[in-house]
């Protein structure tokens, strides 16, 4: 199987699930339990604290709380820091983010959503034009999940606190994480991130929040996470979650580049076909997303051929399938008419050349076979 | 290592991890990516979910949502459920429970306390006279996670609604779920369960529902588990978790049997021995807990004591140990100078006479050892 469909999850990362899953069978005790084993595992949480925040924050400034997914972050981050007033946030979120928007309305609380560009990024003079005296937090993801558009977060902060320094900045860096070399700045205050987008497992994510923040719970009990997120950790998890962060963080900047090329060729096959792929990701935008629209195809229906030829690719945000057309595609300002076309390619830093140039014959003749059925 | 902390956590069934850990290398798909990978990876999980239900539950009658833990069940049915007027508890409840009912102050719903027998069940005309016509939620716990005394939560639910038919009840069922032969009766709407306290790993949980009980979201995102709790699924903590049910499942009563009389068998060598040992489980408890005061002693060094010598208890609930006494033996009425004392023995299926004896004799010199130099 050629699995070009890593911005929708990833296959485990051996070496690192390896190691999580050996010493986890010694180190079954409760993280709480005040004896030698539970101390152990206390010890061993921590160190992957400080390893997974490390790649992407300084820990002076930042802190880091373990979730139990990417989502489970963003509600944490919505619910905790839009307690009245307006939030401001894209119309291109996950639908994480963009399904606790809509549930702030029952809460008392004002959504508001900025337009894209074409692109997926988000308008930057309209989303600050809806930022006013009553906005409470400003939401914008860092990496578009459905387009691979990069948005300038730290340009965003600082501008959004330029004109209401009170407001608190979330981005939610899923799609980022362990892919783009970056530093969290300091004006942005909390940062969502998920294990099973770099090859670590599901069921594991953190909320990276500013040290000088004080946020709600979001899970009350045992006291956990610093009294914000009680349960039981999931040890294995969060071991598994730190040893995949180190192998990605150890080749960041070569992954980048190598995945960046890849992407490029891709594209090149793709272009000089004779099937006609549109690239609707922006040329800037993440390298490890190339999201085409095959014109007058159905991308479900080419999805499900490329499996059947042993390529895995994604249609959009497979969180969301269950509608016909993509919310964020279509708030880029697509027409319906290109829209059932939507094929999303994703990589990761063990996609090969060979996978891509098979994958990319493949993709072009089931296309062309489609269209030869019409 | 004699491991007798397992109401605390339990070490990996080795058959279930490995089957799930197999099966996951290969099923890492997204399930909700609309491909045979992701079909498959969703059907696993429903079987899994149906696994899981029918240890417990009539499947026709009831539902199961998966979370990240016990203590995330707790949250979503005291959240969801109690959103006006007030709701009735037991002083007897585990943290995930007792601070979310602390919470639900500040959101504008009075929580009230029913206080304990000494031997930590509920006191059930007291819990029965808290009901009133503004009750929303009654949540009891099944098995104490301190005392191991078991509440007739059928015989309470059907109480409360007689009393008040329009109340949602809910049972904590963490140290109950694969250790009593019990059937969940149709009065109870809402049971919470844990998988890493069966074998299973940390980061996996679930609320069962009864089928007709409409719930408010808790994690608001891409809509799995029918749209209550968002984000992909932990699909190896998942399948790991209904294989170790289905071993529990299939000798759940051979086991009660035979862990209630190592549970007698330790509890027969303490009494006779030179140390004094009072019993606070009670007879007709779960037999996996046997809470013991070792009286003129500290449970806390004790139990360190005891770790050095190869054998682990608990000294009370692992999750809130940061109190000095046990906030519910303290409510079940002993006085401070015994709660110092308090030794969690917590056996599983794969406790061993062997263990017993070995345990039994290390706590006994230990005891006697703390004594001496006192």
């Amino acid at each position: 199987m050629i699995y070009l469909d890593n911005a929708a999850t990833t296959p485990p990362l051996e070496s690192a699930f390896e190691r999580a899953a050996r010493e986890y069978r010694e180190l079954y005790y409760n993280p709480s339990a005040r004896y030698g084993g539970g101390f152990a595992v206390r010890k061993k949480i921590e160190e992957a604290r400080k390893e997974i925040l490390s790649v992407v924050a300084d820990p002076a400034l930042f802190e880091l709380i373990f979730t139990s997914c990417g989502t489970e972050a963003d509600n944490h981050a919505v619910f905790s820091c839009a307690r009245r007033g307006n939030a401001v946030t894209s119309a291109g979120e996950h639908s994480a983010i963009e399904r606790s928007f809509t549930e702030l309305k029952n809460r008392g609380v004002e959504p508001r959503f900025a337009p894209l560009n074409l692109d997926g990024s988000v308008k930057i003079p309209e989303l600050l034009s809806l930022v006013d005296d009553r906005t409470t937090l400003v939401s914008v993801v860092h990496v578009n999940n459905e387009t691979g558009a990069i948005n300038d977060i730290a340009e965003i902060a600082r501008s959004v606190k330029r004109k209401n320094p009170r407001v608190i900045v979330h981005s939610d860096g899923v799609q980022a994480f362990g892919k783009l070399p970056f530093r969290l700045p300091k004006e942005v205050d909390l940062y969502s991130i998920s294990a099973h987008k770099i090859g670590a497992l599901k069921g594991t994510g953190a909320l990276i929040k500013r040290k000088d923040l004080t946020l709600a719970p979001f899970i009350h009990g045992g006291g956990q996470e610093g009294g914000l997120r009680s349960g039981t950790e999931n040890v294995l998890g969060i071991l598994d979650f730190a040893y995949a962060a180190a192998e990605r963080a150890a080749c960041i900047a070569d992954s980048y580049s190598r995945v960046a090329a890849l992407r490029a060729d891709m594209w090149d096959r793709l272009q000089k076909s004779e099937y006609h792929f549109f690239c609707a990701s922006p040329e800037a935008g993440s390298p490890y997303i190339l999201t085409l629209l095959a014109i007058d195809s159905r991308g479900e229906v080419l999805q499900r051929m490329l499996f059947d030829r042993g390529v895995c690719v994604g249609t959009g945000s497979a969180c969301s399938s269950k509608e016909r057309f993509s919310r964020v595609m279509r708030a880029c300002g697509y027409a319906e008419e290109v829209l059932d076309g939507v094929l999303r390619v994703s990589f990761s830093p063990e996609t090969t050349q060979e996978e891509v140039e098979l994958a990319a014959r493949e993709m072009i003749s089931a296309a062309m076979e489609f269209k030869g059925k019409l």
